[in-house]
């Protein structure tokens, strides 16, 4: 039985590689949004025609995004969400949101300084990890029973 | 037809006030989160018992108010969630996922500095309000058909 | 026990009222879109600001009467979906469609003319009514079980 | 994982075709009608039987096409509506009002001129598109994050 | 917190009001089909016109009858299907089957000679009973607590 | 994409190997309840021991037959349900009604003298069959849009 | 807005009416199954007939009451599971389970001496008390905002 | 059509290899949770950090086992539930009511001495089994029709 995981947020550190990578071996489907994050911002207008106005060429894009992170959401068994250091990231609370409100197990990602912030977040979470490789080890025991040795 | 509304997110100005006194005579039963921050922080401890770790402190609290805030959606017709010019705000962009997947109408209200950050749940709601004048006239026009003078 | 009637689709002629008139004294409760054509086509800019462009200029306002759509079609019992003579009406056959997958009593309101081209919509349908007076002899019927004299 | 895209909608041109064509390796499983249009309009009298009446004729056979459309529609991620110059094509409305309430990402593909009496559901759509090629360039940043060049 | 019970199935004994007279003063919505056979039978055809085939005449009645019973099963809490001792009675069946899938609260009334060929239905059952007097005291022991003395 | 077929209701003809037979080489995959009426009806006590009373007797294989039924018909695209000549035939309507509620399309085969007695399960279904063989062209056509020739 | 809770669980002490009690004046509608343990074990038999074999005396009885406790879960906002000192109690954990599946809000109420053998429960809530006055507490948090003093 | 079949509750019996060596041949996925009793208990701190309060340390693990479990029960076509001789089993009954509440076929596994205290469970099941060669004999039935000899 496979486990199809939807790796979502923070697109600017290569947590997805080291999880995959630790994972390697498992009966696991991976998923996730475009991380190439000009593709991602410009991939409405660039395919459907540019826009005068920045709030409709973002709009644009963001629905494009959406076509590919609502299905892989939608048929996803784990949502991983991870919070990096940087930026608003409020996509990736949404899609926490989402995931929640569809009765996904979420695992929540993040360092300890975001705790306080996040903490709604991690309520909905059936697991709150501090490093990929924890994630991995999560998965590992999920699809296995191993613990860490 | 009571229309149910949701008004999600930012608790330090009084745009709920606002909404709600603009909206007088409208058949609209409005609710909200818990707007005492103190309150909202130590409920979960000071209902249930003190936590020495700081994390299952927050976390007892904000499965307390999830409580109130999930039947809250639930219930919603239509959640507004208001995006203020501080903080990380990431309970405002979950419970904007949370009512996106379940269907509900969503209205997000934000300053146009928010607009780049905020376009994923900009494409996933049916308005895109800067003011809180401006959701209460959705609000009217929704249930009485007419436009402001 | 009330029964809700939402009533879709043509907005040129008086037919609603038609309806609503010969099913006086019944517990029914109706609603509809809003019917005055030039707020339904410019509410979106009217509120939340104007655009440029006749497309996002449609598309705001087309959200904002979604608000209003959907959530009077979810709580509905019944959909009577109205064809008119002229103009396109997708609109209609949208909430016919939006309706049906809901599992919503549908009943369908044209003239014979329109039969071959409304076939699959008809199909979803429990019934197909030629004239107002009809329906409301239906929506008698289904609360009273009497049928016209 | 296989992408599921029911392309709805006229069937007097080769823009299905077209799709197909320029998706050829990906991984996406195309379908939709029938697209024999007097086989689609016969095929209840002639499997089940002849109707003396007109409208039971069609009916029977808007009801055999609905067992094909229905469950395509039912088990598609993706859902594109072609309009076309001609005809009412309420069918087309129907199937894109069916497939927004169950969920699905909606594509709608257009030429301008029916812009205006399609706004509502373009407003319900992740995309709108003017050609087929666009269509196929959306389903391709989809699956690989990839833009034309 | 008023108790929606649907009383379906057979109309010819008075074993609907068995059980709303001896239910007299608890807090129950009772509901069911239009008894008046002479009326359930013709309805389609008196109010949307005469069909020359009888089975369209019975067609049009029968999805007229839907739209109340329907709403109504959708709307109970508990369903109560009598099965009498003449007739086929297949309606009674289908709304069996149709409120079970719905996970509504079935209740079974029908004498010991049918125990075996409604063995299915009975299966899916909360509870089977002989009469009408132990339908109203199994509402009664719902609502109150109390047993029969 | 293969078709599943559930082929509920009689068990005392070939219907089921004339259906499957006409449509080999067809991607569909068929299911049915166990056709053996003895251990059909003995299961229950067979497998899980003696039961001292005949209804618990049926009640006890009824349930176990459930498990293989309840599944199918969840499982299936198209339901078809067949009554005979003879017998109540309760399980087979109320296998229908299951199906309805679940919104599976509905194909009904049963000779003409029934019509009258199944008009409500008929008005539930996309298609009203006299013969297997019209069964199998239904079948067909739903598959590759091919009429009989 | 009234919050609807049903308290699920033990029966031998007054923990209900402590909680009802205690929160006098605060629109809540509470639910609960029938506490008479008499009354509840035998309701089947005495209301649809004597059964010589022990198990189907208890079954008829379980099933009457699921007539009431589903019914009350399911239209309930908030689910209150008490566990007592005694008894296996595996009705309440299986209202905890049947609850938490509905995605009801789950409040678990046991003492510690329970707690590693309910980890799997209480994981699933969205508080865990002690006391019934610590659940009057959550409960009047949740409709006021108001800590204890 | 494989049969998915999720064993829960009881695990420090060999019962699970005894059913699935029972049915070698039959086209069933079993499932079940970890049943390693020392890395079930500890996997939360291991993986993600210790805790200095038992409850958080049991509270850790069982939100991870849920990872397993929510899903494997949400991918089951039938879900056995064991009650051993021994130990409180909540979890096994709240698993039990999770399943119910989902439709899941449930087949309770437990001893003579358990029955009077399971009966709310076992009212809800499709089958109670005394040993686990009956439950082996169900699945046989359930996939082939044929009865133990």
């Amino acid at each position: 039985m496979t486990l199809s995981v939807y790796l979502a947020g923070e697109i600017h550190t290569d947590w997805r590689e080291q999880i995959t990578g630790a994972c390697a071996g498992l009966d696991i489907a991976f998923s996730g949004p475009v991380t190439d994050h000009a593709a991602s911002d410009d991939c409405g207008v660039a395919i459907l025609g540019a826009e005068a106005d920045k709030f409709w060429h973002d709009h644009k894009g963001a629905k494009l995004n959406a076509v590919r992170t609502r299905r892989a959401i939608a048929g996803a068994d784990v949502v991983v969400v991870r919070f990096g250091e940087q930026y608003k990231q409020w996509n990736a609370a949404f899609d926490a949101g989402f995931a929640a409100a569809l009765g996904k197990s979420l695992i929540v990602l993040h360092g300890p300084d975001h705790a306080h912030a996040l903490k709604e977040v991690d309520a909905a979470a059936l697991a709150v990890a501090a490093t990929p490789a924890q994630v991995a080890e999560v998965l590992r025991y999920v699809m296995t029973g191993e613990l860490p040795r």
